[in-house]
C-alpha cells in the first residue's frame, strides 16, 4: 500500500496512470534508456498529476523501469507534490533551498547524488535536451557529476506518448472548448471602436476563469494575443491600453483551459467595412480550412492537411511561410503546443484517431494579419471534428 | 540614421538605451566576452525593448562591442521585433519556419551561420547557460557548429546590470504597486466562505488588467497563487473551483504589472477566528519584517535582512528553510524574480540605493502557511521604502 498523508483530487484514474507509465516505459526501452529524467512540466503532470507553478526552479520526475516514479524538486515544493501526485509520499524528495539560484552549487548536483544513491551512476539516462526547463547548465552539471553514466537525448519522448488522447483527456478538452467558445462570443459582443484593449482582456480572463457548463477555468499557457491593424502582421504581440479603431482588423488568439487542457481558438473581428484584400483572404482561408478538415483523416499524413490548405491560398496569391498547426492538450507556459508533429509539407506523420491539433493557418503579412482557426480531433472515420462550433469567418462589425 | 518602418511606443528613452548597453558592454569586457547572446526574454526586453510572447521558440539578442544589437528569432516574429525594438529594421533577422521544433535542423544552426557571417567564428561568445530559454540542445548545437569559438558562461551577466533601477524604471514600478494594492483591496473585500476560488481569481485579473491611476495593466510573470488551509503549506499551488471555507487561512501571492515591471505583494486572509498558532506566527512575522526593513539599508548586505528577519521567528520557534527574498523589476514568465541576489544568510552582496526586492518571508509549515510580504526600494539613507502601503498584518474576517 502506498502512503498518502493528504486526500487528493487527482486529475486522472489509476488505469490512466498505469497506461501512461506503461507507454512511457515501452518508449524508454525502445530508446535504450534505463532511467528517464522528465523536466517538461506538462510531461511531469501527465505522468504523475503534479501541478504547481514551481517550474521556475529546477525540478523533474525520475521514471524508473520497475518502481513508481520519483518527484524531485525544491524542498518547499515537495509540499505541493505530496498533495498532487499519484505516487506515495515516499516517492517525493526535495533539495535544500540554498541550491536555488546559487553560484556555488547547482540543483543537478543534488539530483546526481540521488541517482547515485539509487545505484544509477552508470545508467543510460534520458534527458529532455531541447526543453525550456532543462538548461545548458543543468546538462553540463549532470554530465560532470555522473561521469560514468550515458546521457541520452530524450527530447519529446514523453510528448509523443501524449499525441493520442484518452477518453478522460477528451472530456477535459471538451470542457476547455466550451470556455473557448464563451471567450470568442464575449469578444464579438464587446469589441468596439474606442474600447481599450486591456479592458477587453480583463473580460477575456473573466470568461476564461469563471468557466462554462458548471466547470471552473484554469489559466492558459499563453496569454491572449490581440494585435490590430498593421500590428496584426506580428503573431505574438500582447495588449496595451490603446483602443480598438474603426477600419481595423484585430485577431484574437485565445484558449479556454480546464485542468491544464487547452483548446485554442482564433477569430478576427473587423470594425467597419473590410477592404477587398481582407475579403479575398477570408474566402481563401475559409476554403483552405475546409479543405484541411477534409484531409484531416486517420491514415492521412500531417502534410496532407498543410497541402490541402495551401492550394486555395496559393490561388489567391497568398504565400504562408509558416507551419499551419501543432498538437494540443495538457500544457504549461510558455507554450500550449505539444512540440512533436508540425502541420507542414515536410512532416509525414500518419494521423491516428484521437490525435488533437490546433489547425492554425494564421496569415501574417507585412502590414496586416488574419486568423481564423479550428482545434480538431482526428476521428476513426471521416474528416476531423472541430472542438468549437462558431461561424468560420471574419466577424464584421459595421 | 537608423531606418524604422513603423512608429513605436518604446518603453524607455534613448539615454536609457545607451546606459543599459554601455553597462552591459563594460561587464562583457570584464568577463572577456566579445559577443553576448542574450536569450532571457527579460534581458532582451531590458536591452532592446523587444516585447512579445514568442519566447517559446529559440530567439535572442546578439550584443556586439561596437555596433547596435541584433534581434534574431523566428521569421514571423521579426514582424513584432521591428515594431518594438530600439534598433533599426536592418538589425532584425529571422530564421525560416521549418527550423521550429524540427528533428532535422535546429535554430542554433542558423544562428551559428549568422555569427560566422559577422566574422565571429573564432569569438569568445557569452551564453546564458542557466536560463529557461537556452536549452541543453541549443548549447550543444552552437558548440558543434562553432568549433573554433569559445562559449563562456554568461548566466545572469545582464541580470546583474538590472539590479539598480533607473528613475524611469521606478516610475513603472510605482504604477505596478498601485495595481498590487488594488488587487489586495479587492481580495480583502471579496473573499468569503462559500465563494469559489476561480471566481475570485477572475476579479484579480480584472483588477490587474484594468490597471490603476489611469495606467493599463499588463500580465504578471506568475499567475495568482492562493492555497488555503493545509494546502497553504505548499507555496506554488494555483486555484480550482472549490470555495473558501470558514476557519481557514488563505495566502494570496499576486503582483501588479505595468509594461512588464512587477511589484509582488502578499497578504493572508483568515476567515473566522485564528488559532493561537496563527496569532503567534503573525506577530513574529510582522516583527521580523519590520526588523528586516530596518536592516535593508544601503551599505548593509543582503544577509543582514535575512538575519534580522530570522531572530524574532526563531524566538517564536519558527524555522524557515528558505531564502526570504529576491530582486524584482522587468520580467517574463515563468519567474518575476531577477535571479541574482538572494536574501539569505550566505549572500553578502552589498545593498545599493535603487535596488528593489520582494522581501518575501513566506511561512510554509507542514500543514499551514502564512504570507505577509513587502516589495521594497533601497534608499540613499535610512531604511527601505515599501512600494505598497497596506496594513502589515493577517486580515481576519469573522
Amino acid at each position: 500500500m502506498v502512503y498518502h498523508r493528504f486526500s487528493k483530487d487527482l486529475p486522472f484514474t489509476e488505469a490512466e496512470y498505469t497506461r501512461r507509465l506503461d507507454k512511457t516505459r515501452t518508449a524508454m526501452d525502445r530508446a535504450g534508456i534505463e532511467v528517464l529524467f522528465v523536466t517538461d512540466p506538462s510531461n511531469m503532470a501527465w505522468l504523475t498529476g503534479y501541478d504547481g507553478w514551481s517550474f521556475y526552479v529546477h525540478q523533474g520526475v525520475i521514471v524508473l523501469p520497475d518502481a513508481d516514479p520519483v518527484w524531485w524538486g525544491r524542498n518547499q515544493d515537495s509540499n505541493g507534490a505530496v498533495r498532487t501526485v499519484w505516487m506515495g509520499d515516499d516517492r517525493v524528495i526535495g533539495y535544500a533551498d540554498n541550491y536555488v539560484q546559487s553560484t556555488e552549487r547547482h540543483p543537478m548536483e543534488d539530483l546526481a547524488s540521488r541517482l547515485v544513491g539509487m545505484g544509477l551512476e552508470k545508467a543510460r539516462i534520458g534527458v529532455e535536451m531541447d526543453n525550456y526547463y532543462f538548461s545548458a547548465k543543468a546538462y553540463a552539471t549532470l554530465a560532470r557529476e555522473l561521469p560514468d553514466s550515458t546521457l541520452i537525448d530524450a527530447t519529446a519522448l514523453v510528448n509523443w506518448q501524449r499525441a493520442i488522447k484518452s477518453d478522460e483527456e477528451l472530456v477535459f478538452m471538451r470542457r476547455a472548448a466550451k470556455i473557448s467558445e464563451k471567450i470568442i462570443d464575449g469578444l464579438v459582443e464587446r469589441v468596439e471602436p474606442g474600447v481599450a484593449k486591456n479592458e477587453v482582456v480583463a473580460e477575456v480572463y473573466r470568461d476564461a476563469l469563471t468557466g462554462a457548463d458548471g466547470h471552473w477555468g484554469d489559466y492558459a499557457a499563453i496569454v491572449p494575443l490581440l494585435p490590430s491593424g498593421s500590428d496584426a502582421a506580428a503573431p505574438h504581440l500582447t495588449w496595451d491600453g490603446r483602443p480598438f479603431n474603426q477600419g481595423e482588423a484585430t485577431f484574437f488568439e485565445i484558449s479556454g483551459c480546464y485542468r491544464r487542457y487547452h483548446v485554442p481558438f482564433c477569430r478576427t473581428i473587423f470594425l467597419g467595412e473590410p477592404s477587398d484584400i481582407f475579403r479575398r483572404a477570408e474566402a481563401a482561408l475559409v476554403e483552405g480550412l475546409e479543405a484541411g478538415l477534409e484531409a484531416a483523416r486517420a491514415g492521412n499524413r500531417a502534410c496532407d492537411i498543410a497541402n490541402a490548405l495551401a492550394a486555395p491560398l496559393e490561388s489567391a496569391g497568398i504565400e504562408r511561410g509558416a507551419r499551419c498547426g501543432y498538437p494540443i492538450g495538457l500544457s504549461y507556459p510558455p507554450d500550449w503546443g505539444e512540440r512533436t508533429i508540425s502541420l507542414r509539407s515536410e512532416d509525414e506523420t500518419v494521423l491516428e484517431p484521437g490525435m488533437t491539433f490546433h489547425f492554425m493557418p494564421g496569415l501574417w503579412m507585412s502590414d496586416w494579419g488574419l486568423e481564423i482557426t479550428e482545434s480538431i480531433l482526428i476521428k476513426e472515420d471521416g474528416p476531423a471534428e472541430t472542438f468549437c462550433h462558431r461561424p468560420r469567418k471574419m466577424f464584421v462589425k459595421e
